[in-house]
């Protein structure tokens, strides 16, 4: 298979890769980023630690690679139109029009009622293609009660069984 | 938070970071490999490109360490048991007992009747922790025709809504 073929079965292929939906942030120079996301894996619990692949086009790619830390926000189901604000035409400062944020003692923007917020110090990166891993080393956490996340699968979102 | 503090709470985040079940396959030195896994995430599509995290003690380590090519393959809701036969105390070929496994020309097993199957090679490792992360050049798919893929979240096994 060429290249160009196998990125449109890996886009098909991938949809079958259902994820958790997050939204990654990180405050830098005074300014808030927002983005959603499903590129994010848990990576080891020692240390504790999590990954998250971040296009170097993308707006948050610049305060992460000056080393910000972030924080992943595991959407809540009922959270889908703060995933549509912070992954469409909407930018800057605007994503954050919906939803309570507050920032971690880390830095970073929390959402409140988020299945959970997890805070992370920037530890390291690898840059792989039109992307860049960063790795996350876990410095705060906060869970909600109930799990119900919403999930991205087969181009929509929805909650699981 | 201590790291072990820390640790216990992202266990708890990580219940609600829903994530499709794979089974991640190598083939080396004429052996089968087979191991569940959540840790798996997309990467870029310039090159087609995936990562797994893979902890340096499981058995399947060793040969994606040598260099070995490995296939994702996504399993159905359907596949469950074959995703606790793949995780369990059942070890090295007998994980193969269940399913059609059918060798990708690449090398490692694919699975028929999974979601999709996407086959890489073994571009680079980065350790991190317990962890090793392999990023995977994807050389060969194989999709499903219905998007229906098993999920893992809160600690038991789902489907999508």
């Amino acid at each position: 298979m060429q290249d160009l073929d196998i990125a449109v079965e890996l886009r098909t292929a991938l949809r079958r890769l259902a994820k958790a939906v997050v939204v990654i942030t990180a405050m830098h120079d005074g300014r808030r980023y927002a983005m959603a996301a499903t590129a994010v894996s848990e990576l080891s619990m020692d240390p504790p630690s999590i990954l998250i692949c971040v296009n170097q086009s993308a707006s948050l790619h610049s305060p992460l690679d000056a080393g910000a830390p972030f924080c992943v926000n595991i959407l809540d189901a009922a959270q889908r139109t703060i995933a549509e604000r912070c992954s469409g035409a909407i930018k800057g400062e605007d994503r954050f029009g919906e939803g309570e944020w507050e920032l971690a003692s880390a830095g970073p923007p929390m959402l409140k009622g988020a299945q959970a917020a997890i805070v992370c110090r920037n530890e390291t990166s690898v840059v792989f293609g039109t992307h860049r891993i960063f790795i996350g080393q876990v410095v705060d956490i906060r869970v909600g009660d109930l799990a119900d996340p919403l999930v991205y699968v087969d181009g929509r979102y929805t909650r699981c069984a």
